[in-house]
């Protein structure tokens, strides 16, 4: 597994494009010389400028811990090329295993925060914690994306979607209504 | 416009199935005489049970004060054969005109809200306000799903992914990886 493609910083303000969309990422943190990898589907864009993200990170994974005491982590967007490796990072845990190591991804160093990106994933959103007012009672962390970076092609990354039951809807065609679109609206 | 599918309860523990791939959804509200619509591409399932999900509704939405004021919402699932009602919905104001009557949309009673089901969408989530704790901070409000009519078919509906800049994902092929999934995390 080593399919790592040329990347370009990206504007934060525009995650969105990536994010909005609704795909499973891969959450990626650190701490000390420990460092873990999660999927995540719960996730949705809450703000422009400052960009930011809010997303549920249930305390039973090993990755809370990680991510609370640092403050910080990297959301991959992974592709259908690594289809089985999302589905095993969401079936095996830090606790057990260096995910990196196991599923062959390569952690590349950030620029802004201390959790590794993952190399062989379209984009990487580099965070850091915002706001942890509803983690104790909703798991819920909003993220400020300070830096981005995604990769020059394909323009439309073929992403996966999870519906739950171990099945995954695979993003189809694109289609453009920009014309329809009053121009304060786009 | 008259396009309804039959429909039958469903699970409200089990919306995930329709809201974590990530589409792009119509909110309907009403207060007093008045009813709007309004697109919502900024959700996050949070919680199975309560089932719980949370959405920007941004305060420059004439649905904010419907929905903050009533405290009611539905979350309706359109598909792909509303592309361009859709579009319609998210450049026009509940201000100017009703959406129900300009669009074609039929307005149902819901079973346990006063906000209308759309008839013509795939889904119907029936939401109360669970917690209002920052929307004033970040618009951002959480729903508890308190009742779902989900289409008897088709099993997996076209729906609609928003990248941003009027161009939209549609939904694409379904792939299954249960066999790769331990029992507990299914």
């Amino acid at each position: 597994m080593s399919q790592r493609a040329a990347k370009l910083d990206f504007p934060v303000s525009q995650v969105r494009r990536y994010l909005e969309p609704g795909p499973i990422v891969l959450v990626s943190s650190a701490r000390g010389n420990e460092r873990n990898i999660m999927t995540m589907g719960w996730h949705t864009v809450m703000e422009f400028t400052p960009s930011l993200i809010g997303c549920v990170i249930s305390g039973g994974n090993h990755s809370f811990g990680l991510i609370r005491e640092s403050g910080e982590c990297v959301i991959n967007l992974p592709t259908t090329k690594l289809t089985d490796i999302v589905v095993g990072i969401g079936n095996t845990s830090g606790a057990d295993i260096d995910k990196f190591e196991h599923f062959g991804l390569t952690a590349e160093p950030a620029t802004r925060v201390k959790a590794p990106l993952i190399a062989e994933c379209h984009a990487n959103f580099e965070c850091k914690l915002a706001d942890d007012g509803l983690v104790d009672k909703y798991n819920f962390f909003i993220f400020e994306v300070v830096k981005a970076h995604v990769a020059t092609s394909p323009k439309h990354p073929q992403t996966l979607h999870y519906e739950g039951d171990g099945v995954f809807m695979v993003s189809g065609k694109i289609i453009s209504r920009r014309k329809l679109f009053r121009p304060g609206m786009l």
